[in-house]
Formats: C-alpha cells, structure tokens, sequence
C-alpha cells in the first residue's frame, strides 16, 4: 500500500524529506533558460520545457537521497496547456526514478466535479487508459466530505492517497482555521479529527490511512495536539527553512517510533545555489540542492533515526 | 467596472442566470461526439473538440439572453492538456460573444503560488502577453486572506473579479461551513464577514464588490442572513434546478432593488434536451437550452424586473 511503501523508504533514506518542485524562472540557472528561449523563443512552450529540465537535473540529483517530491502545479497552470503537459511529463520523470510524488494541487469541488479531478490527478478517464498521474495529491476540505469522499474510491482502486489541508502555515491560516469554535476548540482541530475518520477505512499496516493531512510546523504546540488527535494520519509539514520553521520546531510531530510525518521544503533545496551556505555557481545547482537535502536529513533524520 | 458590466447586463437580460458549462460525454449529443471521434479518434485531443464544439453550439443559442457563462474547468482538466487548453478557447469562444466568463476553478493557495494561478487565471504572466482570461474565477478561502490577497492586485489592474466559496449548496457544507463558533454563529457567517471586508476596497458604482461570494440557495433562512450581512457582496447561486434550489427559495437573495445575485443552473440548461418539458432530439439540444433559459428567467426574472 501506498503509505506504507512511504513510510519504508523515509526508513531506508533516514530522509522524512519531500522536495518541492516550484519552479520560478527566476530562481532557474541562466545557462537552462538561455539555451531553450534561443531554441523555443520566449513562448509557454519554451518555459514548459526549461521546467521540465530544470526538475530533471534535480531529480536526478537527489532521488537516491529522499523517497518523494512536491511538483507545485500552479507554476505549471500559469503557462497554460503548455505548462500542464510539463507538470504531468514531471510526475511522469520523477515516478520513473522510484520517487513518490505528491502533486500538490489543492483540488477542492464536489460529486462529479471532484470525480473528474480525481480521474486525471490520481485515476482515469474513460478515454486516457493510462495517464500519468501522481500517488497523493493535496486538496482542500472547506466543501466538506462530498469534496473528499469521490477521491477514496480511485485511492483504493489505483493505490492512491490525499493530503487534505487542516493546518496551513501561513500567515493568513488564522483568519479561518483558528477561530474558536463552541465547542472550545479551533477548526483545524474539527477539521483534523474529520480527516481522521474519513482516513480510517483505508489503513495500512503500519496504522497510517492513505488520507494524511497538511499539518504546518510553524507553532509546536499545535502540532503536538494535532499528533495526538490524529494518530492514523500521516502529516505532510510545509513550513520548514523559507516558512520559518526548523528541525526543532517539529519535535510533537513524530510519533513514539519516529514517524508519522513527512516535512517539505522547495525553495531551500532547489534554490541553494542562490543564497546561504550551499551558494555557488548555478552550473552546480543541482548538486547545491543535494547538499541542502542532506543537510535537512541531517537536522531532521539524524535525530529521529 | 466589471461588477457594474454584469449588473447592467443582469438588467438589459432580465435573467440573473449564468449557465453552468460543464461538459460530460454522457450529456453531448452523439451526432457530435461521432463526427468528431471518427476524425480524431478516441483521444484526449478529440474530446477537447468535442467539448469545445458543444460548447459554442450552446453559447451561440443562449448569448443573447443570460448575461454569463460559468465553465467548469474540473470537466477540461480531466483530459489533461488538450483539455485545459479547450477550457481556454471556450472562455474565448464566450468572451467574444459578449459574455462574462465565470471560471469555476476553485484554486485556493497562498503567495507566490496563488499569483502563479492568477497569472494565467486573471491577468498575465511574463512570457505570455495577452493570454484569454475568465472575468472572475471562484476561490477557497480556507487557508485565509494571503490566498484571496494575491489575486486582488490583478483584479484591479485587469478589471476582474472573484467569488469566493462562503455557503456551498452540497450537503457536505455541513461538515465545516455550518460548525458553530464560540462567537455563536455559523462558520460561513465568519468566512462570509471576512469576505465582505476584503471586498471593502474594489466597490463599484452601483455598491456592489468585484469580490463577490458563492452561496447556496438551499437554506433560505441562511441567504437571508447573509444578504444582510454582506451588503455590498454580490453572490454567485449554485443550486438551481439540478441541486433541488427553485425560485421561490431565491428570494432572500436579492437586495431592495431586486438584484445582488446570479444564479447558476448548468445541467438544467444544457442537458434540457434529455429529460424534463424539454425533452426533444438531440440534434436540437442548444434549442432546449435556449428554451429552459427562457423557463428559468421567468421562474427567476419574472418576478424581479
């Protein structure tokens, strides 16, 4: 089962670490863009292209050291059909070099609506017979479980999961997700405990439901509730390093035996030939993104393992 | 403004009525289907045409009666790029018969990542010059102000508008948007004030908001509520017809002056050939769709103009 193929290679790696792939052309190597904008013109064709090759040399890069990346599927929309036919060539690349990959999309719509979300990002349509699609995707529980519940089926059939969104880091998370409730409780903790129910008819053997929650590292003791209310749900943490967060901020997110959660970081890993102690010349930026993983395995995984 | 535009237009149509455009192959008459997979054979390509080709026929009937059309991007996004990219030509297509173009997209992230969405969604990226762009898109408001925040830039720049998701129509609304607070409300009534003040700074002449929100209609009791609450948000109406909504459930939506809402009806319209008073072959389907628009505006706007 999918979760737990996730938790065994977070054992094997000692890297509880996904890598966020958002890519920016400002934050990609001149020498990729030049050579494709010469070749392409400035088209969404050309910028589909220079992020598919600046996610191959990444990938290429660093898939032996974490079991899974992030592709951030609005930098991919803003190009347009372009853009989407680079995300989905991204999934396809890095899932043929043994990564788990967790497209992060956000989805949140209903019944059929929900249905034909859920039939390109994890499953299939009528007329693709095989498309290529992520293992989880994020998507967004505020329409309740009608937004949820059309995904399960294609998790079960095709070995998928979700990260649903209960505690976000940003900023703006309070405006909604904290406000108290009657029953002397923030939302994202109702939320949290329905995540939970809606995951517990698909567990897997290490008693984690292929239905995990984005949970932010931003404010440890939230976590560390959160933990508690939630011990089937597998947390996928943004947050960490350009959010703010750090390793020792993650302490309540682990359980007794070390796991339970795996922690992102995007612009930390693939831009740290830009600034910081990885910095150098952007011919070597793939190989600055190698380092920062191994540094981020070190001041997460080298305490939990 | 393009809030007044849909409110003048609103008026001059007599029918606060968007038609929902969410294809789905059961629902296109086969004489289309046929031509078109006989060409192209069955491949995401042949059903982006296909959908393409409903599409305009349907605009073409109705373009003159309802002042928007409202695509379903979920329904194009299941055929991968070809899709996205009929999507694309389809809020061309309306937007060159005079129609505002709701795009249902409900996309909801933060920052760098909700611009990357705005981007081709609402305004421009820096490669594509003049991309075709829907007038409003809907958003999820769940990870707070930072995820509307972003889009308000191009909104004034580009003259576009939002809905934002307060009180959704499906029964799972109950899950979140109804939970009680300790401030003894209802969630949707937090989200709905919140939504209210971001709108605050884009008012146009006739008091209304490009920020507008999506309300259900199928707690009347509820609408009332907001209605009041909201005064110068301006609502989007899922619930019509198909989701067990009907005229005389509509009437806490209006404001004194009778306008302050569109209605939304999507399969009542365009799948009115198959079933219902206007049932009729299906080489006649854009003349049932013309026909129930006609039904709903006297349903809706006989009474209110």
């Amino acid at each position: 089962m999918l979760i737990d193929r996730l938790i065994v290679r977070i054992r094997e790696t000692r890297a509880p670490i996904v890598v966020g792939l958002d890519p920016r052309l400002g934050q990609i190597p001149e020498f990729i863009k030049e050579t494709i904008f010469a070749e392409l013109g400035r088209t969404p064709d050309a910028v589909a292209e220079i992020f598919y090759v600046w996610a191959k040399k990444i990938i290429d890069r660093i898939h032996d050291l974490v079991p899974a990346v992030k592709p951030q599927i609005a930098m991919y929309e803003q190009y347009g059909a372009a853009g989407f036919a680079a995300y989905a060539r991204t999934v396809e690349y890095a899932a043929s070099k043994g990564l788990i990959v967790i497209g992060d999309v956000k989805r949140g719509d209903i019944a059929s609506t929900a249905e034909a979300y859920s039939a390109w990002h994890l499953g299939r349509t009528d007329i693709t017979e095989n498309p290529t699609t992520a293992d989880f995707i994020t998507v967004n529980p505020y329409m309740g479980f009608d937004s949820v519940e059309p995904y399960l089926a294609d998790c079960r059939k095709f070995d998928k999961g979700l990260f649903v969104l209960v505690k976000t880091s940003n900023p703006g998370s309070r405006d909604i997700q904290d406000i108290e409730l009657a029953a002397g409780k923030p939302l994202y903790e109702h939320v949290g405990a329905l995540v939970s129910q809606w995951g517990e008819p698909l567990i897997g053997e290490f008693g984690y439901s292929a239905i995990g929650a984005v949970v932010g590292a931003t404010h440890p003791d939230e976590t560390l509730r959160l933990r508690k209310l939630m011990p089937h749900t597998f947390f996928l943490v943004p947050g960490y390093g350009a959010q703010g967060g750090s390793g020792k901020n993650l302490h309540g997110l682990w359980d007794n035996e070390n796991f339970g959660a795996i922690v992102n970081s995007s612009r930390g890993i693939t831009g740290a030939y830009q600034s910081g102690k990885f910095a150098t010349g952007e011919k070597d930026f793939a190989e600055a993104a190698r380092k920062a993983v191994m540094d981020m395995r070190e001041d997460l995984g080298g305490k939990l393992f």
